[in-house]
């Protein structure tokens, strides 16, 4: 065959290659950092509000005063969800995966609010639009899957306020809003991961923000993605108590196995978000099975970046999230809905900044195989079998 | 910041690089061949029938006689919708574009009918249950829109034969039937292209294959993938005579447009299929609409491949397809949808041989923006602007 398919590179999983250029986020891996948009994630962590950390990523720099007052309020007016989407939620059992959910109705929303058709509406509305309604669908769906009413967003809190007040249906404690606003912040955006690129291939198609959302939903879903923070929570109490941690940590690695929570495709050092992430769980936990959970985490970090930090395997952002998001009530099946509450953000902003230049993604795959197959002589083949 | 993301490889889109080592089909895109499993195209739509080419596409052989009966049997029995589906779809407006129905229907198909899960139920399992509901859910959604009952599935059809059935509630001729066969295998596979390589990123995360087929048919939706046959249609329609196909052709190149339905990233010569699809609408145009939009087409062809042939662009796959869809009386805002009902036997199995020795996608991002900002020395400046 007269191809040059074979004198393409190949790189499984794409490592180290890359596939946009772009001005959103920056990791160095050795250094341990985490930029966006020129900011270190430790001081947005620390000095920001998920908020305008979303008004950063997508616009390219800090909201005045105003801006940032008139993004809070478009945000705040979006939250409320049509009796479509509240119709859809009690039609889901109550025993779907919360990330199975949530990718059905942000898909559904594409059909319901999607304005953004060339009519002079932007990206950016549709996106706000998605931002404020996944925590109202998270908060919606636990109440329906416990028989209780939805409490409706409040348009006086903030975005990770009124998402604790929906969710447990009374306001947060100052301190614990603003721990959970600053883990929004931390994972509002991390480069060209899975999800995040799964985002901009649909987009590359010149698909819409809504379909782009649902598959990066459907990416970080998976267990070796985002889906880890919740086996790092099965993992702590399997281990049950720091004596353990060695024999489990022997067994493991003579097995050959991962141990969830740990290293990093890009971070070979401790991951900046994993750093603030261990200090807020040695904050907020107070008692068991916190406590007993963080004793576990911190003996299991030890012995295995002693035994592994050489090979740059460390805690990575999964590690401590699970025991910060169980003290502060979220159950075990919406960690990774969190995460994509938080990354919702990441993702719309490489939507709008891939789509600015776009390139449809058309790779290659190296063929194995024959070429030269008759259908009427195989036919007659099988048939023999 | 020591980092040597620069230092990677940058190509937009990645044109030429390949993601995978596949035995599933081949493009030779200067010789205009495609091969599925080493049978060429042209054959498979000649002799073949699409269920026995799902077989080919997930098992890497032609099936024998049982195994053809057998596997037709198991397709048949899954393409019922729970009552939740059916809910589903009417809560959707009549205005919904079917690519937005559909890929909300196979996110919610992930909450209600998911058995890989690792207790004995197998990848092949879920995508056939997702293979034989397309269809149904295509045709319930029309009948909603339409105010009408839905027509259910019936076991005595064969799969391209049962979706027209469905579509228009009555049997289809048996030559129209078997067109509509050979449409869907010309569809069903096509390498590593925009959709297919969304459900594999989505895959390749560990994630289920309902979220990487989501993921797919919300990449499909694209008006510059799966949605040109429907903009082809309209420009047909809009050129109007084969005399006006010269001054359109003009107007198009001056202002440095394209046409849509010409060129592809990899055939530099005929598209195979569109040679099949192009004799296809010969035979089946009896009357206008399909009269004049085949003159007009033909014309088309002929002044652009005149032009540009040259330059590598002839009439793509999507370029008659419309056509003939029309003649088969599918309504012209589904042609992508039966696109995405075709397609969907090779996301499945492009799923099924990439987590077979899978490694998940984390490409890098090229990064263009400054390091070293500080947060409240920026918030500063911001709030005098």
């Amino acid at each position: 065959m007269g191809d040059t398919t074979k004198q393409v590179p190949f790189v499984k999983g794409l490592e180290g290659v890359a596939v946009a250029i772009s001005s959103i986020s920056h990791i160095d891996g050795k250094a341990g950092r985490l930029i966006y948009r020129g900011f270190s994630v430790e001081e947005l962590a620390q000095y920001s509000n998920f908020e305008e950390v979303a008004f950063l990523l997508w616009h390219g720099k800090l909201p005045t005063d105003f801006e940032l007052t008139d993004f809070k309020r478009k945000l705040a007016r979006e939250r409320s969800l049509s009796s479509e989407i509240s119709q859809l939620l009690r039609l889901l059992p109550a025993s779907s995966h919360p990330m199975d959910v949530l990718r059905t109705a942000v898909s559904a929303m594409g059909v319901l609010y999607r304005r953004c058709d060339g009519s002079g509406f932007s990206l950016i509305e549709d996106a706000i639009s998605i931002l404020s309604k996944i925590p109202t669908v998270l908060a919606a769906f636990e109440a329906a899957r416990n028989n209780r009413p939805p409490v409706l967003p409040s348009a006086e809190l903030d975005h990770a306020a009124n998402f604790l007040y929906m969710l447990h249906g009374k306001l947060p404690e100052e301190k614990v809003a603003r721990v959970f606003d600053a883990i929004l912040i931390l994972h509002a955006e991390q480069e060209m991961n899975a999800s995040t690129f799964a985002a901009t291939v649909t987009a590359s198609t010149l698909s819409d923000i809504f379909s782009a959302i649902t598959s990066a939903i459907g990416t970080l879903k998976g267990p070796i993605h985002g889906g880890a923070s919740e086996r790092v929570i099965e993992m702590l109490d399997e281990i049950g108590d720091p004596a353990n941690v060695e024999t489990f940590i022997e067994e493991k690695m003579s097995a050959g196995k991962r141990i969830m929570g740990f290293g990093h495709r890009i971070y070979k050092t401790y991951d900046p978000r994993a750093v603030v992430l261990k200090s807020m769980a040695k904050e907020l936990v107070k008692s068991d099975p916190g406590r007993k959970r963080l004793e576990v985490a911190l003996k299991l970090e030890e012995v295995v970046v002693e035994r592994l930090g050489e090979k740059g395997i460390y805690p990575n952002v999964d590690f401590y999230s699970g025991i910060v998001y169980s003290e502060l009530g979220i159950p075990k099946d919406f960690f990774t809905a969190i995460f994509a509450m938080a990354r919702c953000a990441g993702w719309a902003a490489h939507i709008m900044e891939y789509t600015e230049s776009n390139r449809i993604f058309r790779p290659r795959a190296i063929y194995e195989g024959s070429t030269d197959l008759r259908y009427l002589e195989e036919k007659a083949k099988a048939r023999c079998e």
